[in-house]
């Protein structure tokens, strides 16, 4: 209930006294990160080392880090990452910040040429930052090389602020009353800032002091790798922001009592409610898997990081195509399932005091930031095409896409079910799922090769690719989850719940995409009922198990920060409670009585000022 | 950007002086609500005119029309709709308050019995409302006779403090920074309140003096009247919220450029992309589709009224089912969209100035209030499955469920689709939507009768039977649409633009649902991807006259209030302004920053109470 003033204070407040207590407990890094995790309020730390660091990290040259990370690892200065530009998202090589160089000073002039170049969005920029790695491109000796980092100083460090030519301000109020209103989202424009040559980050290609761009000998693919790092997160955290909704939504239907009475009876609970369970439980199901293959995501990273290291980049395109439509496909599910679990939270979700409204609002941006979930998934398509293009030409796939070397099988095979029950052998989902995806990608691959221009072709087909690759990357996700349940599991129950949850998650998408299977013929319409009439014996048996399934997630109500969702189900008195903290309820006559309502009742109105 | 209490008081103001305005001008009732409609705040205003004065005229005796009405129209009183609470919302047969008749004094004593009887939600409650038309539940002579309405004043006409016994209050923050803020959704508890006995709305039933519970002869079903009238409009709220969503959404497409920009040539609009075109123009089709049912509904409404008047209840039912449903489809269709609508304007979307963050969070309670879509849906289902239970009894369904008395020839039909531009006559859209809906509801109905009890049975089926009523729903939709663009349609070429627009819907729905075409054996697969073809054929149509088909709404920027959505497109410079105009930019150098970031800056947190 703050306003956007005393909001971001509050998070100026909040990111000061955890920087105390993370200096005062000489926390481990991991420590650290995991305590702002916490915080749970958007701020500029979370670009400071979310991306200016690792930025400087990845791109700086061994001097370079010399220099910038200890000022940054002590905050004696606060950075941001400045991409994006008003006219300008996901399409990097179209910003137009410029950096000429310039011989006589030895340094580079960065300048905003248009209003469009005006950099917008980055997190932190608007009021916290001192300074920026700013993406701009790069000039020198009138030919441009294209989009280059730069680490630019924007305010002064002495009284904050704005260096000479640099406008700064916050871009404005965002969704919802809180979510990120406590970042200060930024525009940024600069009129000829001079700053010296030595700091474009210069890992990757240089310019000399005459001028001259020079290419280093380090291979362009190491970016790949932090590009990996930051999605495998943003997959982990997709699974976070959902488990928190479906925390929620799963407690407070099993407190929330509708119809069902006989003779004056009780109500019965809503989770008990099929048409409640057939829109909850896939989405339990969901946070569980997307939590599963984010740790293997996790591994995958681990490995190519050793790879890059010994220049192996055979897998690295794969491993791109991998993590760029998890990240796709995970953050839209949650986006959708977190306002799903609002809905299924009837009218009292729509109150702030539920949480739900705001996890939405905070967690929408996913969809959008660090590439937009469209074009990554036609990145994955584009792979997907190339990958079956080279199928007869004997070159065999890797790592996720591997199965794709099973195409003769695969465009052939029959589904083998013939009663409910066999839809819980896994062979059989992940046979099911193998033969979706790949015969759709060879039917995206038909038709474009049918078309006079390939180009032409992939864009006329552009919304059938998004299909092939969402069917691609679910593929991964079963299949992981799969994976995952073979494994041993711990504690007694627990593995006959989680792959209770992996067929749910499996038939619940396969009932969903129906029509993808049948169009392609990999089951016939008998098997999808049948898949349909075992996923309603599965949601049978979670249902006592899904209150546990959530307190698995080991929320405490303060981080759950929902009346709906308390551990102790005492909902109703504390919603009630709750309402009364309002600033509405200060006075029980509301202001604006007497100039308003008033006169109204009185007929008096056309005598008031309004 | 208003705190709580400062947005409340501007609605108050915005009211007033509406009313006043209306007074002054002498405005017809149809005109005071066009003018209310405009203010576009959600007000206690609303549940005055929408459900108080309605509930009046539709329960309440000539006697109390005389009495009540009057003071409702001039303002004298300000009356609420006070129904749902804190743990009865969809079930109102559950609601727990009491109207106990006293035979002593010849009145009720109205009283919350517990936490979970408060009255919660109801708009106007909080802070406005002087009356309320309060549901309870009836006790004369020790007897329960469930839920009736009572006309029961809250507040003093002469300081507009709660009256003795009286408990109220807001209920607090709800989703956005706008939206429903600015309504009063009030929490109300009775300690023993007594009215006398003449203020229970007694047009349908009434309490003697003695105590006596009398049923009238006003046939009951003339409240089915009201619940058509208050479903049609909500109908026809959906098509302007979405056209509104998808005016900004089209507008700033045509506007927005991302790559395919060739050596260095200008970009391409994002409008152009078959991926945005296939995500933007099944909206826009939308839009009109649920205009022109909801033109068809208002019809409806007039039917259904008449042959109240002449007591023929005979197409009763199949109203309810029909405006129930497509309640229940256009409400959660324009939320997904509307949201959809800000994802396909990228991270702009997501700023408040885009409009859409407001947009969406003030219609997603459509979802929720007056029937949740779920139980409607599920009406829906009940009604389809007595009458397929009928078919063999000869008896012929009526009006929207006529096409079930095809049931033989629907049943094994083939549709003739050869070429995908078969797909562009009505005819076959029609009758693959009409097998598609029977079909499915005969599954259901053949599910349900296996079981070995019927409740069961629909209760195990409960989330087939949903999406049997949604295919029912989706048929009414594309059969009205198909039936207007037939009619004579007046302007040069607008008859084929909306030709295009119903087959965008109808191909769009189908391919959507191609699982429930494919799995009852409507379709082919081959026809399917047919379908599927000319749907992108479609798009390329719709292209060019896109914005023109959003301008044909007629917003003025003014109210549509989007900074992307602007008429002119000059959309960069707009955003550029409105960043400027948050509160966060009044100062250059943040508040906070001498207490948290210089400190931060100068390692000198330690000695700092923060």
């Amino acid at each position: 209930m703050l306003s956007r003033k005393d909001l971001f204070k509050d998070t100026l407040r909040k990111a000061a006294h955890a920087w105390k207590r993370i200096v005062e407990l000489r926390l481990t890094e991991e420590e650290a990160s995991l305590l702002r995790q916490y915080v749970d309020q958007p701020g500029y730390v979370d670009l400071h080392w979310g991306m200016f660091v690792p930025a400087i990290k990845g791109q700086g040259t061994e001097e370079q880090q010399k220099k910038w990370l200890p000022l940054a690892y002590k905050f004696q200065i606060i950075g941001c990452y400045a991409q994006t530009e008003l006219g300008h998202g996901s399409n990097v090589q179209g910003l137009e910040t410029t950096a000429t160089f310039d011989p006589k000073t030895d340094g580079f002039v960065i300048h905003s040429p248009t209003l469009t170049s005006s950099k917008w969005w980055p997190g932190g920029l608007g009021k916290a930052s001192t300074h920026a790695v700013v993406y701009a491109r790069l000039i020198t000796e009138g030919k441009d090389y294209g989009i280059h980092g730069f680490i630019v100083q924007l305010r002064s460090l002495e009284d904050h602020s704005p260096l000479p030519g640099v406008t700064l301000g916050d871009i404005g109020g965002k969704f919802g009353s809180g979510a990120y209103n406590s970042m200060d989202n930024g525009v940024l424009r600069f009129d000829h800032v001079r700053i010296p040559r030595d700091q474009m980050l210069m890992r990757l290609s240089q310019v000399t002091r005459e001028g001259k761009y020079v290419n280093s000998d380090v291979p362009k693919q190491l970016l790949y790798g932090t590009m990996v790092y930051v999605r495998q997160s943003i997959v982990a955290d997709a699974s976070k922001a959902l488990s928190r909704a479906v925390c929620i939504a799963v407690r407070y239907s099993a407190i929330r009592k509708q119809f069902g009475s006989q003779d004056g009876g009780p109500e019965t609970q809503v989770l008990n409610y099929r048409t409640q369970q057939s829109r909850l439980f896939p989405l339990l199901a969901s946070a569980y898997a997307f939590r599963f293959v984010g740790d293997w995501l996790n591994w995958l990273y681990t490995d190519v990081t050793q790879k890059l290291e010994a220049k192996d980049y055979s897998t690295l395109q794969e491993a791109h195509a991998c993590t760029a439509g998890l990240k796709a496909v995970t953050t839209s599910a949650t986006a959708d399932a977190i306002e799903e679990c609002r809905k299924l939270c009837g009218g009292h979700g729509y109150l702030n005091s539920s949480g739900l409204p705001e996890l939405f609002a905070v967690y929408v941006p996913a969809c959008t930031y660090e590439g937009d979930n469209v074009v990554l998934l036609l990145q994955v398509a584009r792979i997907l095409m190339k990958t079956v293009s080279q199928l007869t030409s004997g070159k065999q796939p890797v790592g996720t896409m591997a199965y794709m070397g099973k195409v003769q099988h695969l465009m052939q095979s029959k589904c083998a079910v013939k009663t409910a029950e066999d839809w819980l052998n896994p062979a059989f989902i992940q046979e099911a799922f193998e033969a979706r995806a790949l015969r759709m990608a060879v039917n995206c691959a038909q038709n474009i090769g049918q078309a006079a221009n390939q180009e032409e072709g992939f864009y006329e087909r552009s919304p059938d690719l998004l299909e092939s690759a969402v069917a691609h990357i679910q593929l991964i996700i079963v299949t992981k989850f799969i994976e995952k349940v073979q494994q041993d599991i711990p504690g007694h129950g627990v593995k006959e719940q989680l792959q209770n949850l992996c067929n749910v998650y499996a038939l619940y998408i396969l009932h969903k995409h129906l029509g993808d299977f049948l169009a392609t013929g990999c089951i016939t319409p008998k098997q999808g009922a049948l898949a349909n009439e075992q996923l309603g014996k599965l949601y049978a048996q979670v249902r006592p198990n899904a209150v546990a399934l959530v307190d698995a997630f080991n929320y405490t109500d303060h981080y759950l920060g929902s009346v709906l969702g308390r551990y102790d189900g005492n909902v109703y008195p504390a919603l009630y409670e709750e309402a009364w903290k309002d600033p509405l309820n200060e006075t029980v006559v509301p202001e604006g009585y007497h100039e308003y309502l008033h006169p109204l009742l009185k007929q008096q109105l056309k005598l008031s000022r309004l």
